[in-house]
């Protein structure tokens, strides 16, 4: 995607290929500070304080990390604790375990003076997928755009979306808002309701930002506003992102986007979440045994942005002390989830919806 | 209630009876200062700007300004005109409306000179029988909560509530809070949840500052973390306030009420409205009619509170001029709400219902 009009992607390695450029999430959309991580610790700090964050950014960033940690101990023990430091940053997000599973096995058989430099270019591999996945979830997700605009005969396409399942939160395009930067490539109106998601503002912070710099149409709403604009039909479409769906369609996503499918829900809007299949956890069924991260009290009692003076500091909105719990996800249940759109295309959110996209996945079980 | 543990209302007038004096609650809780009220337009400010807020208090705030204006000018056209002008400050609380015509219904009979003392001598009337009405509710509701606590054998009773219902609402004792203060001073074990309730946070600033001061167990949470904690059986029952409940029950509260009740009742758990009788508008019934407050991009874009300094300030949270929409107010549809909590006790949430409890309501429509 274009940031100040240039071609960016959000994870690259530097040409030397000893380290690793993100760009720093913490600071936007106040400052643009690129990052570079020459160390597997670099890598699980940015996946921790969410200097990186997004299922398949996380994911990414895994990979290039272990690639990292290669360089500096690629024997077997290094191999096995470098996953092992990098799967417990975020508990979550299933990409984290399912990017450094790949990089895992595509060097566990190579020695060990291999093992880095392939690393390294399995990470690329993964990265270079994503964005093709995103791509083509976006492929998918515009046709259900067009078909509301199709009805709506040239109004503009209001779509509300949680959290930042956009370019930020992947390598480039965006799982939720691919489909909003395809149908808006083609020419179709389309209007973003971005609510603000606390307690990290994502959706302020990141989605209104990156929507911006794309030129797409929205409206900023906190996060208690959209039911109501829902009941006023100001939403036609609600598409979210997802950390982890379980092979019957449960989907774990940003805290607040349950109260969100039961709003659509209650006014026959539909819901749809659009996630590559490496947000599938094939394993579980039941989305109520995903764990769910608790990331603190500070970022309920402080909110960070840019002060008046231009500098970014935080303020505090409740007494000093005051107790607070922050669990950072919510699964929303497949029955109020109207299809899952992933790079083969859009499938009911059941284990037979998603067998039908990933057959594979059956003759595995049998 | 008491406040640094000394007996206070939320709004009273000077010795002189020549000024009103209310708690500025959008310096709260960082500071506590008071504020007098000289003029109609001192009040129309406080509530305009919010400085009170909260229907059954800007319903009193509304009568005492009403009383200020009448020793300004006593004419029938000054009555007229500071009711049209106190009337327009906000417009979703019916409480506003239903205070100020019960003042000059009281006062328009009588000589102009006589007519500030008698509208004073309402407006405290008014006080006055707000603080028994939300005392009644508060003795009803706490059954409610008796009820849970007898079920669940000495566990503490988990009550979330949204915004701030609490005395800071109202005169003194709250509507949804009544019941959490009745029940903890009668010894039932009760803990809140406690919504944030962006973009102004009054749950964060002021229903955890209040619940602190009475020594009520609280814990402050996002808006977007309600669902999450209802799926998880850690809500045993939803007790909110209302700014206006129609004749047949639909409420209108602060933005976001409604995605709770949705989830209350996805999950199978009680979701009560507190409120006095002043806030039922009977001249409507379905609640998609009640206006509802639009108060401007400002308040989704800053976030206002303490700073690191010492002193009070905002922080942007998105790119700067990113548009924002803010609907202050939603309407939760009565088919969601388990119970009217009122001062002549808890009714379905049904014409039927209210008029079950306030059967003169029927003689009037006969």
């Amino acid at each position: 995607m274009k940031l100040n009009g240039e071609q960016r992607r959000t994870i690259w390695p530097s040409a030397d290929a000893r380290s690793v450029r993100i760009i720093d999430q913490t600071k936007l959309p106040h400052a643009l500070e690129i990052v570079e991580l020459r160390t597997v610790d670099d890598a699980a700090r940015a996946i921790k304080t969410m200097q990186v964050r997004g299922a398949p950014l996380i994911g990414a960033t895994a990979a290039y990390g272990l690639a990292l940690a290669l360089r500096g101990d690629a024997t077997d023990a290094g191999l096995v604790n470098a996953v092992a430091h990098l799967a417990e940053q975020r508990p979550t997000a299933i990409n984290l375990k399912w990017a450094l599973g790949i990089v895992r096995d595509g060097v566990a058989a190579l020695p060990p003076h291999q093992r880095a430099a392939r690393a390294l270019d399995i990470a690329a591999e993964i990265c270079d997928e994503d964005v093709e996945n995103c791509r083509l979830i976006g492929m998918h997700g515009r046709e259900l755009i067009r078909a509301i605009a199709d009805k709506k005969r040239g109004g503009a396409v209001n779509i509300l979306t949680h959290c930042n399942a956009g370019w930020l939160a992947c390598v480039d395009w965006g799982t939720a808002t691919s489909p909003i930067y395809h149908a808006h490539d083609a020419g179709i109106a389309v209007h973003v309701f971005v609510d603000e998601t606390r307690p990290r503002n994502q959706g302020a912070a990141l989605t209104a930002f990156e929507l911006g710099q794309h030129g797409v149409a929205h409206t900023l709403i906190v996060d208690n506003a959209g039911g109501h604009l829902m009941q006023h039909g100001e939403v036609d479409i609600v598409i979210t992102g997802a950390d982890r769906v379980t092979a019957e369609g449960d989907a774990a996503n940003k805290i607040g986007t349950y109260l969100k499918a039961l709003a659509a829900h209650d006014n026959g809007i539909p819901f749809y979440v659009a996630m590559p299949s490496s947000t599938i956890d094939w394993t579980l069924g039941d989305g109520s045994t995903i764990p769910i991260e608790d990331r603190g009290a500070d970022e309920v009692l402080y909110v960070h942005g840019l002060r008046e003076n231009g500098s970014l500091g935080r303020v505090l909105i409740a007494p000093p002390n005051t107790p607070a719990c922050n669990p950072s996800f919510d699964v929303t249940p497949a029955r109020l989830i109207t299809g899952l759109i992933t790079e083969r295309g859009v499938a009911p959110a059941s284990r037979d919806g998603l067998l039908s996209l990933y057959p594979e996945r059956a003759r595995q079980r049998a």
